[in-house]
């Protein structure tokens, strides 16, 4: 049922075009996945993240794991029919959030302990597990379990992390049984690029349908992520598809894309935006600010989303200065519509043979230096 | 502009049909009004409230002139714009707000003075004021300024009360200049038959559009509410519409419209939804508890609303657990659609002179002892 074609790749880049197609429907690459981390994108229905054109989003098996747990999302028939959401959906295996949420984690051959962040109960994941996991939450695309190492790690660490993270991957493979849920592979190696190429060749060697390249974002400089990211897409085959995980703004969208990246997602859109922060085709705003007192713009003057065509930024600072939930809603419905047309324009770029050029226009407007 | 028309009378009952014609629409009588206390129901926004059947809403004097505050309203072209609710609004006049939410009130004959319950801040409102801030409003039905006094009170604190009220309306009246929006009077006088009736005689003589029953459903027990009631609105005008406020529960609006009221609000649906608490057909229903964890069914199996076509009990409860806001949103809606067709199929009763019959099955299905 999973399949990636490669429509086009730019003639000015290593940006490419292509198409997934998935039992819950195609996808257009480059493509930004919003993310539903507990079986929700936050303050959202699924028929609104929907009619804002998003065509994939990704929920957390990390999280679902833990609440409503999996015997719920059995008998509720899967991830999908749970939630309400028709469309693709892509699962990471968990491991992220073992690393970065959980405590008392310990690490083995066999797979990680910790103590769930909710209460404190001694939870196990495995790459069997983890499988287990998304088998039963049903998602079009499953993600290997891997350990998403922390930025900076010396050689030795990130070195002994990838290797078991290939093995893992292995296991993930062997343990995998639905051929109806496409399970991509995870690159790894931290910001060591003979570890990257390591790990990139190794994964490729066990033929996935598609590739994640993990362990970036994760708080080294933009330009290393930019270095990394260029280093290891050489490796990963043409025809397959190939996913940044954990970006989400702007300017790493761009970057990733012109590095031949074709999936990312991220919670910062949906973050910020209940922050109060606004992206814009002129820069982020920060719609509580007292300078939007009176404003009775929109949002962002050249968007057409339900915000925009409606509210103004002095309605929005009112809502978020009064705490009210609308304010969430209409924030972050703004922020996504952003980001899904930003990749709409993206593709549009890459077709049109004009993709640096888009981004360097891009660029000014938004104040990027760059 | 404003018109009430008295379609009919019940012949079990002092029940009535009517309509309300103001210069943002129609409303059929008798209504529920949902509350968008600071220029937002509460998760919703106002092009779901229209969805929902709302005809009217109810806005709050009181939190719109402590914030965002009158300057940005005036700016904004008032509150319909201001929101983007392009129905019938009713304000209410602050008053029960300085009552029941501010501290350091001093009332004198000219107003009452307040500490803002946001920043402390010293404040003053006045009938004079009230009528000030809701002509800056635009609703197209205002109330006068009235105070409405707590329960127990003696004879004498309500006398006293009542009558001051009485005279704020006339004042109220005389500062009134906006013909497009229509001032209704008060009515006070506690648990007390004889202020009750100097107080409804006093302002019919004033002549207002429509009159409100206020300072009931303060804490009285229910029978006490339907004997007061009862006894006030037989000295109201039957050619005026009668509105009957803070009251959401559906049996205190079904003894409501009994006693000849066409119109009431109340924060409860909405307020109690953001608690997780449903109302349905066979009674409320605590989403939250262990019972429903596995249950698919929907909140209300009788019910046709957004929730309940597209999602289980279990995933509602999922989100209440998880501390999601598509789960207040998901209740809020729910119990919005719930009160709003229950008066839809209370005016269908008085149309079919059925009315105590459909609320005797109604109180039967929904466990009411009466």
């Amino acid at each position: 049922m999973f399949k990636f074609e490669l429509l086009k790749t730019a003639k000015d880049s290593k940006a490419r075009l292509g198409k997934i197609t998935t039992p819950h429907g195609d996808i257009e690459t480059p493509i930004f996945m919003p993310v539903g981390t507990r079986a929700t994108v936050k303050t959202m229905t699924p028929h609104e993240v929907k009619d804002l054109g998003a065509q994939i989003i990704l929920s957390n098996t990390y999280h679902l794991f833990l609440k409503p747990g999996m015997d719920i999302i059995e008998k509720a028939g899967g991830l999908h029919k749970f939630m309400q959401w028709d469309g693709p959906i892509l699962t990471d295996s968990g491991g992220f959030q073992v690393f970065s949420l959980s405590d008392s984690r310990k690490i083995t051959e066999e797979g990680v302990s910790f103590r769930s962040h909710i209460d404190g109960s001694l939870k196990f994941l495995s790459p069997e597990i983890s499988m287990d996991i998304q088998h039963t939450l049903g998602s079009d695309i499953m993600m290997a379990f891997d350990e998403c190492a922390p930025y900076p790690a010396t050689y030795e660490y990130i070195e002994d992390s990838m290797m078991r993270t290939t093995r893992w991957a292995q296991r993930c493979k062997d343990h995998h049984h639905n051929e109806n849920q496409a399970l991509f592979g995870i690159v790894q190696g931290g910001m060591y690029k003979d570890l990257r190429e390591i790990s990139a060749k190794d994964l490729v060697a066990m033929d996935f349908p598609g590739y994640a390249v993990g362990g970036l974002s994760v708080g080294e400089p933009l330009e290393l992520m930019e270095e990394i990211l260029d280093f290891t897409t050489d490796f990963l085959p043409e025809d397959k598809p190939r996913y940044l995980m954990g970006v989400g703004s702007p300017d790493y969208l761009f970057e990733a894309v012109e590095r031949g990246i074709d999936m990312a997602d991220c919670v910062l859109p949906t973050r910020i935006a209940r922050n109060g922060t606004i992206m814009t085709s002129k820069g982020k705003l920060v719609v509580k600010n007292a300078a939007y007192k009176e404003d009775f713009r929109p949002l962002d003057e050249t968007c057409g989303c339900y915000t925009c065509r409606n509210f103004s930024r002095a309605y929005v600072r009112h809502l978020f200065n009064t705490d009210e939930i609308l304010g969430l809603r209409l924030a972050t419905i703004h922020n996504l519509h952003f980001l899904i047309h930003l990749m709409e324009d993206i593709r549009e770029s890459i077709r049109e043979d004009r993709f640096l050029e888009f981004k360097d226009d891009f660029y000014r407007e938004y104040g990027y230096n760059k």
